[in-house]
């Protein structure tokens, strides 16, 4: 970098390369501590937070000063040889040669978060600040982690990446969950809800694809599960059925926990997350089907009915006793969309799986078999009351080559609250977007 | 995978694994070559095209029959011996021993893409087959390489993927080129042009980061290098000035054309693309000042005057005679946006850049450094007339913690066609959304 430093610049996460040499870190100050004679600035760079020790006797008397007085947040290059001490949060310590304060934070307009309590709408005000904080800070971290778990998973088992559209044409299930948007001309378009339809163009293309993007979803939902705006993933395979979706869907939450297990233990630590929770994340899942989920709950002393969908409170219910997640396969037909296949053998049931989480985090994956004949689904879309011009090349792909197929989808931002252990899914995304909520 | 095969099942592309095994391919039957009492169907899987060969004599009646006439992209599962052949397409061949057709194309509703040319409409209206075609299929497949190699790039460079959002409050630089969104109980939001500014935001919290989504802009452009729709890779790093911008998207753009060259050599030459052009792209890339460049341009006959931006056909000519990007730096204020930093010797250009690739592609990549004070700022924001309400979070960045910055943004479908040589955008990305299309 060209930043000009008076030692070589490193980052905290290097320090351990360099104990014994003078370096030098830009940063930010986290925290300090002072105690007469001698200030422990705690630097932080995004990487890590290193504390440094900065003695009077061993510094110009403006420096001692500059720091024992600094102000949170302000930013600052420490230059410095670094030693390592077991005791200290990292494991190393900068004794301070030389700082250089880039901006200091004036103290009548200090940084707004401090260490007392905050509530959460003043938190998700200054969300651009707020995700400074440690705990913010690991969670985004093993997001990113998340993200590029799946993509890994997907990109080295010959599945294809093809993004699909954002703005789509027709609004194809019913417009009250649609986000519409003013294109060219008085032209309407819709913001997808899901890239599965033109997946299944893809995957015909391709073989086997995944296309990984935002979604929207304008329900009017205030719970701690809801965004209007998230990340998704779908898979789609050809040539294959729902046997094949449920062992895929299982390998990929597999390999996604053993990567945050692998590469994200500090951010768990810092989260207090319980790891054996998810050490206990292995194949095979639980599998049951529909009308033993609802048996279960009943026993249970759910309300639920044989043809009703699972609330939240079902899907803990469900998974209360168990230590990994469980995949409930064929759905009565009535609450799936009209693309799914049939249960060959039961007609009344589609061939659906959802895969629910322990420890109350509910469906993370919804998928299944696609029905891949023209006059199912031709009748499909006359039974749900759906324009088949808006379905005209979607039919196509029953015309010319069609195959068993399926596959599903999987928020990024619901696993990353299990995989965190968060009450609420709004801190597993930068700038969430919710139903009253769409600043900063 | 669980669909029935009469053999071990495979795909064409681990064909040369199992060389003198009989195995099962499931596919779609890509062309067909008849003679007398021998047939060779193509078939295509998504991850290759094989030539099968059907004789007569070694199959019952009926296999052969359907075999001999079916019809284009009719899904079928074949299996028989796979055999070296140095003169087939793929190397290898197979000879049916058994098939069994899927579903077959009827003859009197035949697939619509045929050998013969079509008009860009028509293919478009067909994009849902058309990515069957192997030119669409080679570009999607340099298209899913670029963005895994800018991930890879990103993730083992110390930057966190952090994602900025789609909906955005206000409309930062005036509401002409964004797509306006009916939000909740009559609010607007618009979609997101770019995600710089929140990208300052993160690079303060991570140090490093990239976002990578798509990106909306509602230009009434009809070019070939506009898409209303494109995804975007923007990183943001702190403690950093322009030189690191520019070191960091040569380095970039260097390690994503050798990737396209190492993995997508096959590719390449299905789009009869010179490599000879791709593998001359090594740093250092031309640097050139904007005055330098004007005259040039000037030179060359063009009628840009010191103070105007460059048009498609100066970014051509100022390229014409060169063998790998220029990146031109330092651009009058007037034209850049609010939000750069000038140069602190010359306050009448900014420190941004713009990398330009040759073979007239144009602009890819266009950023610099941001003005990090917060007098500096708030002027911009008055001389443009911009509402500083809408900006108190970002000018938060400069309060608490300012420091030197900088970043830029490249779209992916611009790098795709360049490295495809392609004429047009369009094909760059599956399902293209211009100005007068959003189907299919």
């Amino acid at each position: 970098m060209s930043v000009e430093t008076a030692a070589p610049r490193i980052t905290i996460a290097e320090a351990g390369k360099h104990v014994g040499e003078t370096v030098s870190i830009p940063g930010w100050l986290y925290n300090l501590r002072r105690s007469g004679k001698i200030c422990f600035p705690q630097l932080r760079d995004g990487t890590g937070v290193i504390q440094c020790v900065a003695v009077k006797s061993n510094l110009p008397e403006e420096t001692f000063e500059a720091l024992k007085n600094l102000t949170q947040e302000s930013s600052l290059i420490v230059t410095g040889k670094l030693r390592e001490e077991s005791r200290a949060p990292g494991g190393y310590e900068l004794d301070v040669e030389q700082a250089h304060i880039v901006q200091r934070v004036p103290e009548d307009d200090p940084y707004p978060i401090t260490p007392k309590e905050h509530g959460t709408d003043f938190l998700m005000d200054h969300r651009h600040l707020w995700i400074r904080s440690r705990r913010q800070h690991a969670i985004l971290r093993v997001r990113a982690e998340v993200i590029r778990a799946i993509r890994d998973y997907f990109d080295s088992n010959g599945f294809v990446l093809v993004d699909t559209p954002i703005f789509t044409p027709a609004a194809c299930e019913g417009t009250t969950t649609l986000f519409e948007v003013d294109y060219f001309e008085d032209q309407k378009v819709y913001l997808t809800q899901s890239g599965q339809l033109y997946n299944e163009a893809t995957a015909m293309a391709f073989g086997k694809t995944y296309c990984f993007g935002p979604t929207f979803r304008a329900e009017k939902s205030k719970t701690r599960r809801h965004l209007t705006e998230f990340w998704m993933v779908e898979p789609e395979m050809t040539y294959a059925d729902l046997d094949d979706v449920k062992k895929v869907a299982e390998e990929m939450i597999v390999f996604c926990v053993r990567r945050v297990l692998d590469n994200r233990r500090a951010e768990l630590k810092e989260l207090d997350r319980d790891v054996s929770k998810l050490e206990a994340i292995q194949a095979p899942f639980h599998r049951m089907s529909y009308d033993d989920a609802v048996v279960k709950l009943q026993a249970k002393g759910s309300e639920i009915q044989w043809g009703g969908d699972f609330g939240n409170a079902d899907e803990t219910l469900l998974t209360e006793d168990l230590d990994r997640p469980v995949m409930v396969d064929r759905f009565p037909t009535g609450i799936k969309a009209f693309y799914f296949e049939t249960d060959p053998n039961r007609p009344e049931v589609a061939l659906g799986v959802d895969v629910i989480a322990p420890e109350g985090y509910g469906e993370i994956i919804g998928g299944g078999q696609r029905a891949h004949s023209l006059d199912v689904l031709l009748k499909r879309l006359e039974e749900h009351n759906l324009p088949k011009e808006a379905f005209d090349w979607y039919l196509d792909l029953r015309k010319y080559g069609a195959v068993p197929h399926g596959g599903f989808g999987m928020g990024v931002e619901r696993f990353t609250a299990w995989m965190c252990g968060t009450e609420h899914i709004r801190e597993t995304i930068a700038f969430p977007r919710m139903l009253y909520r769409t600043r900063p």
